[in-house]
Formats: structure tokens, C-alpha cells, sequence
């Protein structure tokens, strides 16, 4: 076999095997074979397609590539949930420690911010001490004591992905739901779970805007799970706006931990029930919706499931004293408003925009070398459906950097559309699969 | 600018600027661009296809990527030919020295056997002390002398084209018309000529197989040549049987001597005295094609253009001496006939078996770096619509690896189809654009 042919099998249309399949991606991972191959290839499959059975199998060697773990150590069921990445979404930070105490494992591996979205690694950063880098064995450990675990991609886990990953950002390969899936799902299933709750994100600030975009990622992502034995329920969830009232890291930081205090109003808090009570289903804990949202519910306004984060704080080096004073969270010098400049009803918001000006503002990353400002972020007064006069704040902004500032209020101003008539309610759950 | 958004604007269908091709060129030929990134490009072009005006500055690029010759201390005009490859096909060797004694001057940078077909330049080193590889001063002094002069590509002409073809070469993007048609013309336009003509090959022996997309070849040929403002004219000619009498190296370089001495029968002497006579058109040393093709005729029966090829192998250091005396060239130690098992009328000829089967036997590469055995060969007995009887020689094949006789017989015997019916008869020149 050469790697040219399997090229040309996939340019002209065919379907490989997978024992095809596997020799590429073996090859590849062994730095056998070429970037510039597999960089046609994968160019030739982004135009082509893949078929079901040839994303299994690029998935299934993807995962073993690397270390599978296994958790026989840990009697409870094990669940992750994973989003496809979206402004404001700070649910892992409240869900994995909600889930923990109505026995549920969560060993969770997440990702940094990504062009305009932000990263759970990010916002866990933010959180003077804490450690995203624990090794496996230190990782299962905390899960084992604390029922969750909150780390990054190790050198350990999916290497191929990796490897393929940096080729893909380099030659526009990687808006590919095939892709995708194969790189989403050869990491959490890397995880060593039993069941998985996706949050597939559609809108304006998702990476898939259009709802039957989403819906198809859904499809694929639940299916390629299932096929592996795995329990999997995948929510379509609205990104037509930031998720709940803070976008940065340090504050969504303190946002999930309000929220954890028993603060359970708005669309935020009713993604972290929804989704929380989704792991409970999917692990076999709870058969009942809306027994299972109660548990959730209860996990939080006892207190326990703030109990539960502050112990995995601790667990992984952070200062546990954030929870109960938020000022040990950095946070922006200056603070300011950005006001309306016309009345009437919010009727959109570009968000990925939003995720923009805080990545620009100092609260992203441009590129993987770049530091973040953690004290940057927007609350976000205006919501979709909010009636507005001139002159009422659309934001407040924390940030360190003033020169930016006229520029940031034009852009916010930008991004919101206001218009005389009231928009119609976006439903923040649009499907479950 | 990065590469990543041309390869996306390419992947996406869009056109690129010329401006936007000269970047990605010039950065991939001073190793600014990674082969990777060039791959993805190559793949994205390949299945989403290039416009007229991206193939003309594709060229112009790889052209200028290099030296581009002139012959200002020559006063003829400066006219190539260039065959898209078949087999059997030694036409240069023959009409170079023929063109040259009518006043054209011509500065032919050949190429090497690719895949099933043939290369002049190792027809050339077949010839005992032939220097391929002269500098591009001796090339001039060659073409100043001889009126022709018959080298290799240097690693002055075209870079850009030698390290995209090898990229093409892994990364199965090889089969492209404009891709082709860069290559092709980066490489002829670079040998300061004023005129080319094309001898584009359709049928079994050559790599269009099919005559639509021959022509379609043709027309690109032509139309990148003349809007760079030379005078172009392109013949689609057959390759569904080996041209001429013999396939191999040193019995090519026999059959052209013995053409250039005036044995003008067959097809092989029709095509050369037709493609010498569009030399004479295309450089307006003549107008009119029958005259063009008395010239050419008288060339050669004056033996004037065996006089002309005599020079040239002395000027570039090869032993003339083998124009007088055959057995200078190399020649197989075994001569073996194999016979037809049926009788009939030879139907079709599996035109690029039959060149594989010489590559085979030692007198290709299957690899760059093998080495040819020159003296491998097959003399062509029969050939499309000659009557045969059941015993009588197909070909005479001379070779010096024994052990692989039988295996080559069976090839010959499946590559000829013996009918009942006469066929209908092959127009060897099929249109000229």
C-alpha cells in the first residue's frame, strides 16, 4: 500500500476500508507517513465526503492512537458532557460538580478558547493555583475523591488527533462534521465513560449557524458514540446569543459559582438543569426527566454541589477561596458602560462577534502562543427580547486596555440590533436527539 | 496573506487573483510555504478545478520561477515541438536535424521515460558518450552551431515546476489538465522559442486515453501558448498502436537514424515529415503545407538532416560513428520471435502494455533511480489490420534477462486481439487546432 493511492482513491470518489484507514492513520501517527499526504488526503475527503463507516473507523483509530482509560477503580457511572463550543457557555463548571453528587463520575477532559468561543481550561485558569496539566494518574485520583475531574488534552491521549488537528488549521480542513466528530469523539471516548451528553450549539455564535447543520453534527456525533456501546443523548441548543449574563473567563468563572450559590434564574442556569439532568439519564442514575431535574436542583440549592467544586478546586491546587470571595478572581482595572444609542426592543445579537471583542480586548487568544487577560469580560445587560432605551447600558465592560476602548463600544454597538418591533422568544432548547 | 485562506478560497470553489497565485507560487518555491499547505492547494484545485485566467498565471509563474532563455545571437526563428508521450514515439531525433536544415532553430529540452511511454533523452544516452546534461551556455553554443541543440531540464528552468511535480507525484494530483499544462508549457516557454507545435496523443498508449479530452488538452495547450504570444498549433494524433516499428531505446534511436537515411515508409516517417512541416508553418519559413512538407521530405532524402543529427551527437559528445554502424549501439544479447497462437486480423494492440512490458524487461524505470537497459527492445511485426497467421512473429524481442521470457510472451500474445474482420483503419493524424 502507498499513501498516493489511497489519496487517489479518495479523490476520485471511493470509499476506503478500514484496514486502508487504519494503515493511513497509523502511518501518519508514526510520522510514517508525510504532512503533505495526509494533507491531500485529508483535502480529497473534505470535498468528497466520508461514508459513516469510514468516520467510525477514522474515530475508533484516532481513540486508540493513545491511552483508553479505564476507571474499575470507580463503581459509578461514568459521564461526560461536551459542547461544541459557543459566547458565554460556562455549564461544565457547574454541571460536573452537580452530576458528582447525585453519583454520576465526570472525568472531563476540555479545550481552550478557540477562535471566538472561550474554553473551560480558560476559566478554570482563571482560578489563582489551579492546574489543568494533571497527569493521568493525578487525574484519576481526583476523580476517584471528588466524583469529577476537570483536566486538558494530555501527550497521552489521541495523538493522532493532535497531529491531525495542527494539519487541518493549517490548510483549511477543518469545518468537516466527519472531522469533526473524529476529533471530538477519539477524545471523550478516550475518557474511559459510559454515556455522553452533547451540546451541539446552533446559531450566530456557534460554529455551526444553521439549525440543520447542527442537527446533522448531532446525528453523527450520537451515532458514532452509540455504535461504540456508549449511552449518548445529543441537545440542540440555541448560540443566538452569549449563554447567560457574563463573557470572559474570570467572570464567567464567578457567574458558574453565583450560579452554584443557588442562583437559578435565566437561560444559563436552565442549560446547566437541563444538561446536568441529562447525565443523570444517560448514566442509568435516574429514569425520570423531571425527577432528574429536581435532583440536580436539589444538588445545588442544598449547597452540595458548591461544596463538591470547592473540593475539586482544592484537589487540583486552585485557591478555594474564591467561592466565597470573588475578588481573589483577577479582574479588569477599569470598568465602564456601553450605552444604547437608539430605543426599542433587542431583536439580535452578532455573537460571535461578542466573542470577538473579548478576544481582542485581551481575553482570547490569537494564536496558541498567545496569554490571556483573565480579568476581561462583558456582563451583559441587553438581552435578545429586552425593551431598551437610548442611553441604557448594553454591556459593561471590565478590561485593562483603554486605548481599545472607543473601538470595542462602536463594535458592541454593532453587534446588537434594535428594532421597533419584539422579537419572537428564541427557545433555548431546540431538540433533543 | 496566509496560505491556509487560498486554500480555503480554493476549497470553497472560488477563483483566485493572479496576484494571490504569484504569492502562493513564489512563497512554495523559496520553501516559505510548507509542502503541506501546497498539498491541500493542489487537492482543493484538482476536484474543484482552475479558471482559464488561474492556469495562465499558474504558468506564467512557474515560467518566470526560473530562467527564460534567449537566443538573441540567432537569427532564425526558434521553434519546439512536444509530444504529451506514447510509445514508440521517436519523432524528435528526427525532425530537430530535418527542421533545422529548413532554417528553424530548435531548442529542445526533452524528458525522461514516465510510466508506459518512452523519453528522448534516453533514446539520446542510448547513443555511446551523449551528454544530456549540458549547461545552459553549451546548450546555446550547441544550438549556435547545429541549428538544434537536445538537452534535459536544468535546475535553472522552471523550479517551481520540478518540486511541484514531485509534490504532484505523492500526493496523487498528478492527472489534471491544468496542472499538465503548467508543467508542460512552464518548461517549453522557458526555451525562448517563438513557435511549438503539439503533438497531443490519444488512444491506449497514451495518458488520454480518450480522444474529447485529448482535444480538450489540446485547446488548453494551445490557447496558454498563444496568449503568450507564440505562435501555437496542436495535432491529435493516435496512440492506439506503438509508432513506428521498434519500442525500446537504442532500436528507437536505430529507427530514427534509418529514417533520417530515407526510408519514409509507414507511419512513423508520415507523422515525422507532417510535425517537421508544422515547424516550418508555425516559424513562417514557410506558408504553404504541402511545399513545408517537400522541404522536409528533401531534407531528408538529400541527406542533409542525417548530416544535421551526425553534428549535433559530436557536439554534445556522443560517438557519430553509430549512424554508419548500427552495432555501436547497445542491442540485447537474445533475439527471440514470439508468434501469434491464432490467426486473423490484428484488431487492437494494448498500446501501453507494450511499454511496460520494454519498462519491464529492463528498458524503463520504474523508479527515477533505476537504470535503463538500453538495449532492450521489441520490433513491432504486426500491427493494426495486418493479416496474421497462426505461427507468425508478432514481435521480435530483444533482451538480456532471460528469466522473464515466458511471462512476457503471455503479455505480448494478451496484448494483441486477433479478429476475423479486418478493422477499420486508425487515421494516424486525427485534427490539427
Amino acid at each position: 500500500m502507498r499513501p498516493q493511492d489511497l489519496i487517489e482513491k479518495k479523490r476520485d470518489g471511493g470509499e476506503l476500508t478500514s484496514g486502508e484507514i487504519a494503515w493511513l492513520i497509523r502511518g501518519y501517527t508514526a510520522d510514517e507517513i508525510p504532512d503533505y499526504q495526509m494533507a491531500a488526503w485529508l483535502m480529497a475527503g473534505f470535498l468528497n465526503g466520508l461514508s459513516d463507516a469510514e468516520t467510525q473507523t477514522l474515530v475508533e483509530e484516532m481513540l486508540h492512537s493513545g491511552v483508553v482509560l479505564e476507571h474499575n477503580h470507580i463503581s459509578e457511572p461514568k459521564v461526560d458532557k461536551h459542547s461544541t463550543g459557543g459566547v458565554g457557555d460556562k455549564t461544565s463548571l457547574v454541571i460536573a460538580p452537580a452530576a458528582a453528587v447525585c453519583g454520576v463520575a465526570v472525568p472531563m477532559i476540555s479545550g481552550r478558547a478557540l477562535a471566538h468561543t472561550g474554553g473551560t481550561l480558560d476559566k478554570l485558569e482563571a482560578i489563582p493555583g489551579f492546574r489543568t496539566n494533571l497527569s493521568l494518574e493525578e487525574f484519576r485520583d481526583v476523580l476517584k475523591r471528588c466524583g469529577l475531574a476537570l483536566i486538558g488534552q494530555t501527550k497521552e491521549i489521541a495523538p493522532a488527533d493532535r497531529k491531525l488537528y495542527a494539519l487541518r488549521d493549517l490548510t483549511a480542513t477543518v469545518p468537516f462534521p466527519p472531522f469533526i466528530c473524529a476529533s471530538i469523539m477519539s477524545k471523550k471516548l478516550a475518557e474511559g465513560i459510559d454515556g455522553l451528553v452533547l451540546d451541539v450549539k446552533s446559531g450566530n455564535g456557534a460554529f455551526m449557524k444553521d439549525a440543520d447543520n447542527a442537527r446533522r453534527l448531532a446525528g453523527m456525533l450520537a451515532g458514532i458514540g452509540r455504535r461504540m456501546g456508549k449511552q449518548v443523548v445529543a441537545l440542540i441548543t440555541d448560540m443566538n446569543q452569549p449563554l447567560g449574563r457574563w463573557v470572559g473567563n474570570a467572570v464567567e468563572t464567578f457567574e458558574a459559582i453565583e450560579t452554584l450559590k443557588g442562583n437559578l434564574k435565566g437561560d444559563f442556569a436552565e442549560l446547566c438543569l437541563e444538561l446536568a439532568a441529562q447525565m443523570l439519564l444517560v448514566s442509568g442514575v435516574e429514569t425520570d426527566h423531571s425527577v432528574a431535574i429536581e435532583r440536580i436542583r436539589n444538588s445545588i440549592t442544598s449547597g452540595q454541589a458548591l461544596e463538591r467544586f470547592r473540593m475539586v478546586i482544592e484537589a487540583q491546587g486552585g485557591n478555594p477561596r474564591v467561592i466565597d470571595d470573588p475578588k481573589l478572581l483577577p479582574q479588569g482595572r477599569i470598568m465602564k458602560n456601553i450605552l444604547s444609542d437608539r430605543s426599542g426592543y433587542v431583536s439580535a445579537i452578532e455573537t460571535d462577534e461578542i466573542g470577538r471583542i473579548v478576544m481582542d480586548w485581551g481575553g482570547g487568544r490569537r494564536r496558541l502562543e498567545d496569554t490571556i487577560d483573565y480579568g476581561v469580560g462583558l456582563y451583559i445587560h441587553a438581552k435578545i427580547g429586552d425593551r431598551i432605551l437610548m442611553g441604557d447600558p448594553l454591556v459593561t465592560a471590565y478590561y485593562n486596555d483603554e486605548s481599545k476602548f472607543d473601538a470595542m463600544k462602536d463594535r458592541v454597538r454593532c453587534a446588537y440590533s434594535v428594532s421597533p418591533a419584539e422579537p419572537l422568544p428564541l427557545p433555548l432548547i431546540k431538540e433533543i436527539l
